[in-house]
């Protein structure tokens, strides 16, 4: 037993990646004992998933050891899955052990949000860590080659993603980008090749300007996309989708997009939660909680227009850079600094060379903002792990 | 309607390939026209189709266009699926059409030969084309995949492999190569991965000395590999397979490489056969049709202490050689030649650096046969290609 205060992280997404390398800087030696809990001994990075997903970019190029990320001899990490948060006795329950702390950051990332549509838990893909994306890949990569050995059934080369929101159409675009490739590589008819994208919302993109949505859909369309917005999916199936329509697309693949919500773990430590996310106080404390932080997925902050900013990387580690000084600040009994949002502005990628973007009240399309994506993941992997980081990852065709 | 006579070939496999290109290389301008049918637009080489079926080399390596093994002007090429022979008619029923003859080349190649073994035809997997062999090596890739996206179910990665003939071993050796790259790709412990060798025949390699056979299966051993020789297998089903003493193997992957027969279509024609094979006479006629050949995986020849010669690439391609010459000595009335086999030896590579060999009454083992076995590879590119293609798909590793 020491007196030193001990400080747990969950989760070494971008919010708790940040949080910990914050922590690691500015503490003092003998200030604080971090340990930085994460099921993998990997860093993803998330916003890149539906590259590897699609098959357009290397799993490889979307991960880091955690190892390269921070000094261990600063911060201890912890392989391990954890099961439960016990707030009342300030404990961690791991999938093999326990972990007592004075400071708890909850960075565990979200989950994937079916809102109780039939069959989409069993049935859909989701894009969310390395593992569900590599099984993307092979799934569809699988039912290439099944197409080619069957005879030839239609709905292995159908494909359905479900939202088209940010990740259902960055990740539509890159599957249209890749669709070409494995035709040439399995012997396919390309025109043969259906890939379909459905929002239950009246338009794709929301949050865009209008102008900005109608030219995704068009670039996506020209790379061969059918577009069903302002339709719901019913159900999903084994075979494919039902929509509310009535329509059914017979598909053997189906990866859902549709949204996210916060981790049931935290629902189920006893937090108030909407859609499994806590309404932090300003200072990103759990409401009642001075040493608890959520932050990321989980935690719900209204904009000056009293909506919730949705969950992005770009807040997460804006949260984990303020939550580890409000945590070094508790330690030193100064006052702790009230967490604002900072926009930085919205890329999405609409697959090779093309893109969206909001940056600073302006519009950019096309090649510009494809390159202002490359920019943003190049930034992030520097703010992360410096230049060395930048040449190992970074894409630069 | 000339009357050049009309040579049909059906099939653009080992006999089939050499077939059509000595006919083009013998017969003179006008003196007979030849066509070429095969069911895709490339030629492959089912002796390498053990490595893209493990993953450990490349489809592209294990291909080539027809169109540049054969000069079309001097040979038709016909991309179609062959779905009945009428000798009475001398016709052949395509999936698209129909084609006379006037002499025809049967080299379709064989079927794969389940023994009524149940559920073998469902569930098993089988090395015998570029589809099939692309389908193991996705259906494999596919469940790694899985297993990390659901509870790391045993079956997912256990492997069976029926038959420990030359396919069998040779399959075996490639997949145990592959199996540490992909414990590495997909996180997963290789100590957990589990390679079964089922073989119902007494001994592993028949037709090779014991001492080969030993030292073969002492290679694969120490590469991981688990033998059940002298075990029959009783049923596939889709957990895996039940074996005859009563064991149960689980694995969602089964390949079966226990046998070969002749193609049905072959039956269907009229033909008498023995497992599909037609015992052809000395010039490889068919019985009672002078201007029907057939060759390879269904001609049926007997060795001179009278058993049958096991089908084989370089029986094919010798027949096809006197197949031709017997073609073109019929158009020109001249003497036909006798097929006489050759054994130039036999190889079967153990995966990288490692194989066994048997030449001129020699015994090879390790590197010697391992370079041996590239040597013969690159023969046959040379021998169908010339120098491009042996640049092109040949490995120099």
């Amino acid at each position: 037993m020491s007196n030193i205060p001990k400080i747990v992280i969950l989760g070494a997404g971008y919010g708790g990646i940040l949080t910990a390398q914050r922590l690691q800087k500015e503490l003092n030696y003998n200030e604080a004992d971090v340990t930085l809990v994460n099921r993998h001994d990997y860093h993803y990075i998330t916003t890149h998933l539906h590259m590897p997903a699609a098959g357009t970019d290397s799993i490889e190029n979307t991960r880091v050891p955690i190892s390269r990320l921070i000094d261990e001899f600063k911060v201890d990490l912890v392989k391990s899955s954890v099961q439960e948060i016990r707030p009342q006795e300030k404990k961690i329950i791991l999938e093999d052990g326990t972990l007592s702390y004075d400071y708890l950051v909850i960075a565990l990332g979200g989950e994937s949000e079916s809102f109780g549509i039939p069959g989409l838990a069993e049935h859909a893909l989701t894009i969310r860590s390395i593992n569900s994306v590599r099984l993307i890949r092979k799934h569809i990569e699988y039912q290439f080659a099944l197409y080619k050995n069957e005879k030839n059934p239609q709905e292995r080369i159908n494909f359905v993603v479900g939202g088209a929101g940010f990740s259902g159409i960055e990740f539509v675009a890159e599957l249209a980008d890749r669709i070409p490739q494995l035709c040439k590589e399995y012997d396919v008819d390309p025109n043969l090749v259906n890939i379909y994208n459905v929002e239950a919302a009246p338009t794709a993109l929301p949050g865009f300007a209008p102008e900005l949505v109608d030219y995704a859909m068009d670039v996506l369309r020209r790379k061969g996309v059918t577009f069903k917005i302002g339709v719901a999916i019913k159900e999903c199936t084994a075979s494919g989708v039902l929509l509310a329509t009535g329509e059914e697309i017979k598909a053997a693949t189906v990866v859902w997009t549709g949204g996210i919500r916060g981790n049931h773990m935290i629902e189920a430590a006893g937090f108030e939660t909407a859609r499994g996310r806590v309404k932090v106080d300003e200072y990103l404390h759990a409401p009642g909680h001075e040493n608890i932080f959520i932050i990321g997925d989980n935690a719900l902050i209204m904009n000056p227009e009293g909506r919730p900013y949705p969950p992005t990387a770009q807040i997460a580690m804006q949260q984990g850079v303020c939550c580890a000084h409000n945590i070094v600040t508790s330690i030193r009994n100064q006052q702790p600094k009230k967490f604002v949002f900072s926009n930085k502005g919205t890329v999405a990628s609409l697959g090779k060379g093309e893109g969206i973007a909001v940056v600073g009240g302006k519009h950019l399309k096309g090649w510009t903002a494809a390159q202002l994506k490359k920019v943003v993941d190049m930034r992030y992997l520097f703010t992360i792990g410096g230049i060395p980081l930048v040449l190992k990852k970074g894409r630069f065709l």
